[in-house]
């Protein structure tokens, strides 16, 4: 199956520059199979089927690089709250009371969404085995499950539990390319040191990255410094956390030398920055980060404190913000921000050698932007109007791994009619825990 | 002609608060004739066009309170650059370059981009005199002219001709309706005392309000520090620009005493979020002006610092950047946002008696959101998703003046394709002269 995107303009990285170039691009089955900018090859292979490029850019699917995929259902559920409120009165009630079928559907809506704006590949920190998994084969994205696990001590019954899940999930349900697997231990606050060292055995063991949330708020400082005297990544780190490939979600307070472990550990930082904000935690140092050259991928967190999986709104946010913060109008750049999503992102799966880029040789996991949309016109400067004017809503036509998955807006994997139907089901009966909740206080 | 929106769930407020209520809402002619909750009310007129409610939602039209609509020309032109280089390298020599006809589809542009995200009002800041208000009333959207006046002494002769341009245009296009019109004196260092002692003295012979950028930046700050011994506030109200109806926009750089100025004249304050950010000027500081009382209502600016001219994304990013920087999530909330873009610019506009709001006798401008869209289910919460989730692609239908002026997506009043046509040959016109520009250097 070769499919061509004739005439398309293409957001391609040429030696480290993000550039627009006119181009044919053909992909073969699951790959890219050339990136033709003189648009007349001779050996370009014949196409079964053509995507008109006309008014359109194509640019390297997005990677969200932390998120909770099935708390879509609590969206708009708690906000304008203090984090403990939000937390301990809505979200930690709504997540005892989910079941397998609810985490399904959560998961699939965002999904739906994911596709609509953009992002062919997702790490997902879930809870319950199977559903996230099955959602996610579904839905044709490209997903990196990696299963909560928390645990106070080396054989902690609970998290040896959900070790097993995570590796079941594994198992059952990964290919090692649309779908695969790192194990997830949930955060300094909620790991004791003995089984963080566990988990990281396990995972040397079974070749398996590791995907934790660190240094997102001050308690989860305070406390480290407190019990450890150490700052959360220095925890973590001796733990033997960043001895393996590893994701370090949020990363709001560092210090200078959590910066170097970071670098020298070469520490995959996924940044949160709607999610950081909006539960007040503050923002991650990231014109910092660019100085000390980590390497930065962007999460959307989940929806409970999002509340939305657009990866442009965190893109656009994040290009923004320290342009305020510094009253530096070049902090940073709408480039720094979509290398983040694409180049930073396939880094943190690991897979930078196949994802994150439109390139020969790459897996076909691709966005397309239609470009005829009041906010984008004049077509000036695109790499500009992707970050500073785009809002997600311009993405036409979705392929993941040379797969069609959403076409002129039109998704072909998922039945949204029916999730939407569900998932108004599902947040009636939060609704009503929630007024329960509040009565009965 | 009666116009119902059947069944359809409505954003109003209460008691000074927002609610979401179940609603009948007829619209006759230019005015919101019944809002009936009750959905069976006997003496409900006969409807000539019905609008289907099912899973919609009516919202107050935005009102836009400080932009430059003609400056979508100027889009994504130049953007991560240092302000100097983006004033005085790019913008300015364009808007020298600049016909009437290149700034009459520039606010074309802007005007398709504003129905298309739910905008029914906008305070327009321009150059050109007769364009920018052909253009308006063309769109159907309701506008408040203020030609931007610069002058440097009480007679000054340019500052005179710009003030005639002014008087020209509410004398020929507006209807003190749809469209109205206030003076526009730049800003503090663009006026000089006496020329702006002047404008005052014509706008209170006129009885017309005032729109004025105000402490939008630093070098403001310092400008009128040395010369005027006085913060930019205390010399706009020296020379008696707050003693009529004004606008003062941006209001990044207040001290205490500010703020006692700005609640004592009943000056509307027009934040602009993202190009304050954008532009690296800042962030105006709303939870004090919350504290003060202040009237506060929403600016995007132009597209040239924005670069979009989406009244959501500026609600959602003020909503946002407080909870961030001051570490506290309840900072500035969905509601406070809601109602700066709703009944703060009605009041801004000085029409808080029949703007902003879905009441019984105002004016009939009203946004439709499709709430079968991805990020806004389940429908929980819809005041905390209109700026938590939706990004302002969710807008369907939008009546100003109880005229439909999009009806499920599709504009009415304005050829989409001729303006992204002539817009693309103005975009590339303008890029041919940056780059002269740049190799005569």
């Amino acid at each position: 199956m070769v499919i061509k995107l004739e005439k398309i303009k293409a957001l391609l990285y040429e030696n480290g520059s993000a550039v627009i170039r006119n181009a044919d691009i053909y992909i073969k089955d699951d790959r890219i199979f050339k990136v033709d900018t003189t648009m007349q090859a001779q050996d370009a292979p014949k196409a079964d089927k053509i995507i008109d490029g006309k008014d359109r850019l194509a640019i390297p699917g997005l990677i969200n690089a932390h998120t909770h995929a099935y708390m879509t259902m609590f969206r708009n559920i708690a906000d304008d709250v203090p984090f403990t409120t939000w937390l301990f009165d809505t979200i930690e009630p709504l997540e005892d009371a989910m079941t397998p079928e609810e985490s399904y559907f959560g998961t699939l809506l965002a999904n739906i969404e994911m596709i609509r704006t953009g992002t062919t590949s997702y790490v997902d920190m879930y809870i319950c085995p199977d559903v996230n998994a099955k959602a996610a084969k579904e839905s044709g994205l490209r997903a990196c499950f990696t299963r909560g696990i928390v645990g106070s001590e080396y054989n902690d019954e609970g998290g040896m539990r959900r070790v097993n899940e995570a590796l079941h999930d594994l198992d059952t349900w990964c290919d090692g390319d649309l779908r695969f697997a790192m194990l997830g231990p949930h955060a300094p606050y909620s790991c004791s040191g003995d089984f963080l060292k566990h988990v990281v055995e396990i995972a040397k063991e079974r070749g398996l990255g590791l995907n934790m949330h660190v240094a997102e708020g001050q308690t989860e400082v305070n406390m480290c410094r407190e019990k450890y005297n150490m700052t959360p990544v220095e925890y973590v780190d001796s733990m033997g956390v960043f001895d393996v490939h590893s994701i370090a979600a949020h990363c709001v307070y560092l210090e200078d030398r959590d910066f170097d472990i970071l670098k020298a550990k070469n520490v995959n930082v996924a940044i949160n920055p709607f999610s950081n904000a909006k539960l007040a935690n503050g923002f991650s140092p990231v014109p910092k980060m660019l100085e000390k050259g980590l390497n930065i991928c962007i999460g959307t967190d989940g929806a409970a404190s999002n509340n939305t999986l657009n990866m442009f709104r965190e893109m656009t946010f994040e290009a923004m913000i320290h342009k305020g913060l510094l009253k530096e109008a070049t902090a940073v750049s709408a480039e720094n921000v979509l290398k983040f999503a694409t180049l930073g992102g396939a880094a943190a799966l690991g897979r930078a050698n196949e994802l994150g880029e439109i390139r020969e040789g790459y897996k076909a996991d691709i966005a397309v932007i239609d470009l005829k949309t009041p906010q984008l016109q004049p077509n000036n400067n695109l790499i500009s109007a992707l970050i500073y004017s785009a809002n997600g809503s311009e993405v036409d036509t979705v392929l993941v791994n040379g797969k069609i998955l959403m076409e002129h807006k039109v998704l072909t994997t998922i039945d949204e009619e029916r999730v939407y139907f569900e998932m108004n089901r599902i947040g009636e009966r939060y609704m009503e825990i929630i007024r329960n909740k509040k009565s009965s206080k």
